[in-house]
């Protein structure tokens, strides 16, 4: 035991992204069936596997594998992260400088979720997943991702959820198509024979808080009821393993309802596994980082170190972010706690996923492997950066002051103030790579001619208690054309381990901005980072314009200032319901229910369940206005039987993915400027059980460049699954009834339709044995 | 009105620590009566404000004061800190090096407190203000220290205060004494006529949280019953204001009963002023930094930003730290909300202050302008902070390996981890100067003969999750004769800002520590920072010993190492209750009660409310053993209107403070090694208003160096005060009836006595008008 941990440690020691294919052609193993591209993936790494000793196979358990020298399996880092764009992370090496010192930097998906645009995420993904591949080429890299976090935020859930910024919002109908874009466009399909790279959805499931209080997500047990794990927690992880067959899951650290996510034979193998069918070639369970060690400490779910670990490998976790499997699966291994048949399991599916990206086949099998920096943050794709962002930005509040008219004849003397004006790596929020350039709000204002930017460093940090810079700040907006204020909170505010406790900007900002905002000059906020109650500027006249910009990415000044001038038109929508400072203190962060409850005082949860919003979800202001009208359709009942009984099951798997109707809305711009507009459908009624949420987002599309005085058509496709509800034991149910779908925020035109016949079941939700 | 803001402006710009002193001799002010060194303070200080106008008047209002310069009056940086040393702050600067680079560094008062040692407070703070004066005299800083930090911890009122570290516990006895040698020694005693430095009593009143959940200290309104209020919160401020007439006192940035303490005419005026005679020349009250901004944001206690510093500086506050009074101050007068009587009145006592200081005396007039960098970090003053060091560690647990047995014949593997191992400016906590040596527990391991330190970097951190360095840690335990771990909490984990929710040790580092002790090799835990539930390592027989070392100061290592090895013997005793982890699921932290209350489920606060303690305050092991014994009194009955008629009120001011009597107690060392004791006397009785107190500290006294066998006599000072009671209103009565002196902690001997006849109040508490 003593001699593995030596020698375990001495690999670890080793560079982390030595990924390094084994040599097929004259290594040891070019004679295992491991090797033979002929042979089925299974009988592949099953070959693989039998070639091991047990010693061997304990050290392959871990995130950093030392991989098995003697058969020319080099070691691997199965970690590397690239939530918008690849990032450093234990398997990623940037350069110092020159090639691969960069890769292209995407704004956080809270913004480009505000984009509402799946085609543009699916081209997000794809360079994302190219760059990642260059990288591997250049051994800098290896092919698995531990992203997307698609946990469902939370502004929604909870606002104060520190990593809400690395989801796309709020939504699960949101979530489902935004993933579905993602994970084709890193995996290349769920088609193809190989995968680009291999991604991750996490955290698996019901992760939902950083540090609240003694809670943290180590010791969290997530209390959720049936109806709103299987309509909610669940939906997004549904979509990545039964619909988009995505390479890996990663369980949390969290407890769900007693068992931590990690050794939970029900989540693990009775949801994912059996009701999802996720039993495709390679298809991996790792866990969060130390995961393992938390179910024995703080979760306490095991006595003994070494029945943690076996619990886990037998519920299905194949993979240890960390070191404990490697630690202690030897003894408990010795005491009998396990089987070498799961271990094998494990490695197995570990294996195949790599023979899934071809890490066991001829560089020529796949396109992949001629990648190379020529691939990376080109032109194309930092524009693409830019476009991201200009799609996400929100306009929150304007008096008509944007978009800016800045006379040609003289400069206009805009001053700059705030945390925001000139950050660097801030632009990216967390889990960020190196980036080319990093445009600030400063940097891009300063590009405009005829402008002259007042901008001191003594202006970039708003300070509370005031002590020191006031005076400075005040006498700043003294005197001069415009004054912008870039600021609000970011990843010292919230982040991995840290949940906001606050959602309100901070007293000292609010008395410095609105006594500015008394001196007569026009005042804009750019408002970054996740939402905060921005009731104070909303209701002051003084403030002309309000901006959300969430966290950028690369070229964020650039778009923020791109959508100031005019040049681009914004037409992003709140991904998140802007919540009043006060929603804080009424409801724990620990309380994981949806639904309004009297008793606990839990006002409800997302738009869905909460109508007391600042500004709602999907809430959005344009340049111009548009009306919108849903098209007659000639059918205004459908019966429940023939619904289901005329879908095609040879094209759809599952029911919930039959077509009910595809609605077209007609969307006039009344205006004068061309701009995009972000078609929004929502289902209301008041079918299934009690209580009924307030509306839920079925179908979105985005219209681009409509004309002044012109219109354009969305298709709201709907599917038996927008319209259903589950029941208290998690069963999707579709309900007679009237219906109403409500187009835009707030709603400015309603279909109404009926179902008719008896309930019908589309899924049956399998319980947890007791 | 801009003309000033810019004046301002340019004047905040200049150097901090312009400490120069008026020329009185020549100058513009030879001729004024504050250059009179014949004339009274009063008359003084009255001529120089009479020679301002009222622009000169708003700007010296803030703490950078940016002086007169048409009278020869320098601006003036009225913010030092030396909270255990001198400190970086506005007005102190440090040279990069040679002469005034560097100043002793003693460790944080609640190490300092652990030593219940009075006699050791009056010498530190009289090394730290000889080398405030010795900076003063190179212009490196002013003469107004805002230290100490004497709100009651805390630890006791609640161990997740951040700032517990700054006090010197949480038993209000045990403050004001340390309190009162601590002032003595910094202003150089109460009736010289020159005050050596002006110390600042923080923060009045009832501070009492930094950050926690939506609540921080900005917007915190303590709710505080005046019973608790007079017995507790009260008293250390008492004893600065009554007794110790300290120079400065600061209020608070909280709330007290709906109104923001530097607001609040009922605490600086009735209480503070009248009720306790803090009317001496040059006595003056601080805002704590921008809290005068905290009263109109976020108390919303005013309507406007031109009330709230009304209302502050007729309540009494009579400097700002910051600006608001310098901003808001012109335009408040111009709308007729004072009148210059007030801001005369403040700037009286601001002066007069510096008056007693010897500001406008000359350099002849008093010894310290004498003083230089030959007086500071001294070997004597180097000595007496290893000292503080060493008298104030706690022994926690012992099996018997300590003192350690180090064989002379070969060296002794010592394994050296945790994040305190190497630590550097860690050692100071907070508000701390630059030292001239900063030596850890490595540096001071690696100075004993015969001992091998085996650390490398690596082994510096424990990290939770594991993942990377659980190996390294556990590998680096094998083989070794020794493990010592250096580990606890830091200033990243509790600080200004900062508030604990946590007061257990992670996880992660007791499943690694507990680990580590399953090897078979003896492991030691040297515990700093703050309290933390030490029960998982109390109750593992593997876990050989356990010290306690607070923020030990510069010598820290020093100090540990000489306990370690016995060169130097413990006595500290603990100066606050560690708490069980679960306690801080049991009471808000914004509850302020001290009394348990079973509706809101509060278990109670500090020693004297609560007795579920995992180690008690008054905790302290030695190396050897103690025995006690009350020395029989003759008298066993006091009557209580011939205790109080007898007082020499001549010598006594106030009632409290008159003699009860004084009880000897025989200490003897019944062991073979010399050592130290800490005598602690509690009173418990069943007498004035109910629920009685457990038992409450009434006197204490350090013996040195009790040889083994030998044995020395304590004695025990009580005065009516400590054994009067409060009652609801805060009136502080002697009630008649049993009471018992109890000894040590355990206790080991009890005195018995009576008090008859009729209750007498000592001190009649003053009401908030309503």
């Amino acid at each position: 035991m003593a001699a593995t941990l030596l020698g375990l440690c001495a690999l670890l020691a080793a560079p982390a992204a030595a990924a390094l294919f084994p040599d097929c052609a004259n290594g040891p193993l070019a004679n295992n069936t491991v090797c033979d591209t002929t042979a089925s993936v299974a009988a592949r790494a099953r070959a693989l596997v039998d070639a091991l000793n047990i010693d061997e196979k304990f050290n392959l358990t871990g995130s950093t594998s030392p991989g098995v020298p003697r058969l020319g399996l080099y070691s691997y880092q199965w970690w590397q992260e690239a939530l918008h764009g690849v990032a450093s992370s234990p398997g990623v090496t940037f350069a110092p400088n020159g090639d691969y010192s960069y890769a292209t930097s995407f704004p956080q998906p809270i913004l480009m979720g505000a984009a509402f645009d799946d085609a543009l995420i699916h081209a997000v993904a794809t360079v994302v997943s190219t760059e990642a591949r260059a990288f591997n080429n250049a051994n800098r890299s290896g092919l698995d991702f531990w992203t997307p976090n698609i946990n469902p935020y939370k502004a929604g859930r909870d606002p104060r959820w520190g990593r809400g910024q690395e989801t796309p919002g709020e939504d699960p109908f949101h979530l489902k198509s935004y993933v579905a874009s993602l994970i084709s466009g890193l995996e290349g399909g769920p088609d193809s024979k190989f995968k680009k790279v291999i991604a991750t959805c996490k955290h698996f499931a019901a992760y939902d808080l950083e540090d609240w209080g003694t809670t943290d997500r180590y010791n969290f047990d997530a209390q959720v009821n049936t109806q709103e794990l299987a309509e909610y927690y669940m939906q997004p992880f549904q979509t990545c393993a039964r619909d988009s067959n995505v390479g890996s899951i990663m369980c949390s650290y969290n407890a769900l309802n007693g068992v931590p996510t990690c050794a939970d034979p029900y989540i693990l193998q009775t949801l994912l596994r059996e009701h999802w069918n996720w039993t495709g070639e390679g298809q991996y369970v790792t866990s969060d980082c130390d995961a393992i060690q938390n179910i024995y400490m703080p979760h306490d779910y095991t006595a003994t170190r070494e029945q943690a670990v076996a619990e886990a490998l037998k519920a299905g976790t194949d993979l240890n972010c960390g070191t404990y499997y490697q630690t202690h699966l030897p003894v408990a291994y010795d005491q009998g706690l396990f089987d070498q048949s799961v271990i094998d399991q494990a490695l197995i599916r570990l294996y195949s996923s790599l023979i899934r990206v071809g890490y066991f086949d001829p560089a020529s099998a796949t396109p992949y492997r001629s990648l190379d920096f020529r691939n990376v943050s080109t032109p194309e794709s930092e524009a693409l950066a830019l476009k991201a962002a200009e799609e996400g930005i929100v306009l929150l509040k304007n008096d008509g002051i944007l978009p800016l008219s800045l006379p040609s004849g003289r400069k206009t003397n805009i001053t700059l103030l705030g945390g925001w004006a000139n950050v660097t790596t801030q632009l990216q929020g967390n889990y960020f790579g190196v980036a080319r350039f990093l445009h600030a709000p400063l940097y891009s204002l300063q590009q405009l001619p005829n402008v002259n930017v007042r901008y001191t460093s003594s202006q970039g940090s708003i300070q509370f208690p005031t002590t020191g810079n006031w005076e400075q700040l005040v006498t700043a907006a003294e005197d001069t054309d415009l004054i912008i204020v870039a600021d609000g909170i970011n990843t010292n505010d919230e982040s991995e381990s840290n949940d906001r406790y606050d959602i309100s900007w901070s007293p000292g900002k609010i008395d410095l901005i609105n006594q500015i905002a008394t001196l007569g000059t026009p005042v804009i906020i750019l408002q970054f980072g996740d939402q905060l109650d921005n009731t104070p500027f909303l209701n002051n006249p003084n403030i002309s314009a309000i901006l959300w910009g969430g966290y950028p990415g690369m070229a964020g000044g650039d778009a923020v200032v791109n959508i100031l001038t005019g040049k681009t038109k914004p037409a992003g929508r709140l991904p998140v319901t802007q919540y009043p400072s006060d929603y804080v203190n009424q409801v724990d962060m620990t309380d994981m229910n949806l639904r309004p409850n009297a008793s606990s005082g839990n006002p409800g949860r997302t738009y869905k369940w909460y109508d007391h919003a600042v500004l709602p979800f999907g809430h959005g202001l344009h340049y111009t206005n548009f009306s919108v009208d849903v098209v007659a359709s000639s059918q205004t009942t459908y019966n429940i039987s023939q619904l289901v009984s005329s879908c095609d099951r040879s094209r759809y798997k599952y029911l919930d993915l039959c077509p009910l109707d595809s609605f077209q809305v007609n969307v006039t711009n009344t205006g004068s400027v061309a701009s995009d507009f972000v078609t929004l459908g929502f289902i209301s009624g008041q079918n299934g059980p009690r209580p009924y949420p307030i509306k839920e987002l079925v179908a979105y599309q985005r219209l681009f460049n409509i004309a002044g005085g012109s219109s354009q058509t969305a298709a709201l496709n709907l599917t038996l699954g927008s319209i259903a509800r589950r029941d208290v034991n998690g069963n999707q149910i579709l309900y007679p009834g009237d219906y109403g779908l409500l187009v835009d925020v707030p709603t400015q035109a309603t279909w109404n339709f009926t179902l008719s016949g008896s309930p019908a079941t589309l899924d049956q939700w399998p319980q947890r044995s007791t």
